[in-house]
């Protein structure tokens, strides 16, 4: 059995042939027709699916789509994806028209969950926590080897939970969510406050000069340096996402939490210091379980064998 | 088809007889012998239940417990409950010897979850959050109408999740967890605080001139009379409540959020205010699915009822 997976993006829109071990056969991608609509955009990507797989064959079981924005996944609707201008775009119904196969679509985050849990570093555990370190905080839950994403597959917004009531105004109208502490916009604004604290910084150096070249990696990569001042960065990037990490884990007792997106890109660096942060505050005594903390592995596949999951674990 | 439902208190163990529809057809109890040690209290547990049922009767499905403590539910064992004074106590095998059904046993506030849901307030509804609101904050998770517990039983601790990073102090170790601010510990201390800035508050009149007296009823009422400094007390509450279950709301996207214990006691005036208050701020777009939020009603025979409901809802 295969599975064809659809990693929507504002640029291209990557498409692969995905086998039941989670390995990619092939893929390719087509530029994302943002100006043509979700017709268009609809069109290219049953095409582009057609010339990857054949349409009679019985081992191609369906087609997943991670695609961005607020995702109804029970209807298989993008209700509002900003960067693709959609609005309410029947998207599994229209592509399943096409590769007459079973069509799936979720939030790209969840996919990216789903992915390495099955396939990734999380494969050995059935209950993972995923977090995105990007621009913004994305999350996935995984409960039991299967997506959970609550009513309309609108929840898991785990960016969006507040650590600080009354803290740093999140793009999502509240004041200090996780999202507002440690997405890459949010090291990237606390990094250039501690610079323009401390003009001796070698972080000035790392960014040439300019605050606008500042970026997730400036306070990290100084912070190794021995740098003070990106040392403190750091150590409250790492208190923030810790506390987080914390909360979640009191929730779910999850076997693992899994970091993705830009900032995990720091690796073990970055997850020494958050086990070290979190290993003596988990809730409880002595007798509960801890968690482990994982950063992703499946790369820049991530988004297509994540979306080629949702069949695959749909139809264990 | 019928389950016992156990309640284990520190002054008394309720343990009651309750249908498939979770009517409690009858309850007796007896005293919680904590000095005579868990071998005790269990084979008074198992006594009492062979004189409410028939051991022999095949319609008598099982027994579940519930108690209050670091519930390893897998396991079947009382990892550590303070007020008991028990650790490592195999309670679910103990008492099957003796019952000769299957046994089940959780954490006292997922039954009332479990309760609320499958029989309670929540009984049109397949996925909700519980939270208890006494002298610390409890919670439970119930999705797909079936408790999700985490690793060992031991997530769902809702009221360990931190809203202000470097808060109040929470007995759990950690700073700013929900409970430390929406406790009726929190409650009282926060109440108390307002008294001795406003000399003049009629909280004084309430709680008949003395602090000691201040209990998690003393903003509430007094709030309804106008007193300015009551009101303050109550919207910072509702505010730290409602932030927390935003939060929920945002990671599970539950149909309903139930509240039980004590400051529950509020009723509409409680849950007016919260609905108010969230309103405008759950995450995303108009499309967002809203949550309900409601009251527990199954008052004193809850944790009977929800403790039974450990059985029902593994069997269905």
């Amino acid at each position: 059995m295969y599975c064809v997976g659809v990693d929507i993006g504002g640029m291209s829109i990557k498409i692969g042939v995905v086998d039941s071990n989670g390995k990619l056969i092939k893929k390719d991608r087509v530029v994302t027709d943002i100006a043509g609509g979700p017709h268009k955009i609809i069109s290219d990507i049953g095409k582009l699916i057609l010339s990857l797989v054949d349409p009679y064959d019985n081992d191609f079981a369906g087609v997943g789509i991670g695609c961005p924005g607020a995702i109804n996944s029970s209807a298989g609707v993008v209700d509002r994806a900003f960067n693709l201008n959609w609005y309410k775009v029947p998207l599994a119904e229209e592509l399943m028209r096409m590769v007459n196969r079973r069509t799936l679509v979720s939030n790209d985050a969840n996919c990216a969950a789903l992915g390495e849990t099955m396939f990734g570093v999380g494969r050995t555990y059935t209950d993972t926590i995923f977090l995105t370190l990007g621009t913004g905080v994305g999350g996935g839950i995984v409960l039991g080897g299967k997506l959970y994403e609550g009513n309309e597959g609108k929840g898991a917004e785990m960016g969006h939970t507040v650590l600080v009531v009354d803290g740093e105004q999140c793009s999502c109208g509240r004041k200090g969510c996780l999202e507002a502490y440690c997405s890459a916009t949010a090291l990237i604004r606390d990094t250039q406050k501690a610079m323009e604290k401390d003009k001796s910084s070698k972080m000035w150096e790392y960014a040439e000069g300019s605050l606008d070249k500042v970026s997730g990696k400036t306070a990290f990569e100084c912070s190794k340096l021995g740098d003070k001042s990106a040392i403190k960065v750091v150590d409250r990037y790492i208190k923030y996402l810790g506390e987080g990490m914390l909360n979640f884990a009191n929730i779910f007792r999850p076997q693992a939490i899994i970091l993705g997106g830009g900032i995990c890109a720091q690796g073990d660096y970055l997850i020494y210091k958050l086990k070290d942060y979190c290993k003596d505050r988990n809730y409880g005594f002595a007798d509960t379980p801890r968690f482990d903390i994982l950063a992703a592995q499946l790369g820049n596949d991530a988004g297509i064998i994540g979306a080629a999951a949702l069949i695959f674990s749909n139809n264990q």
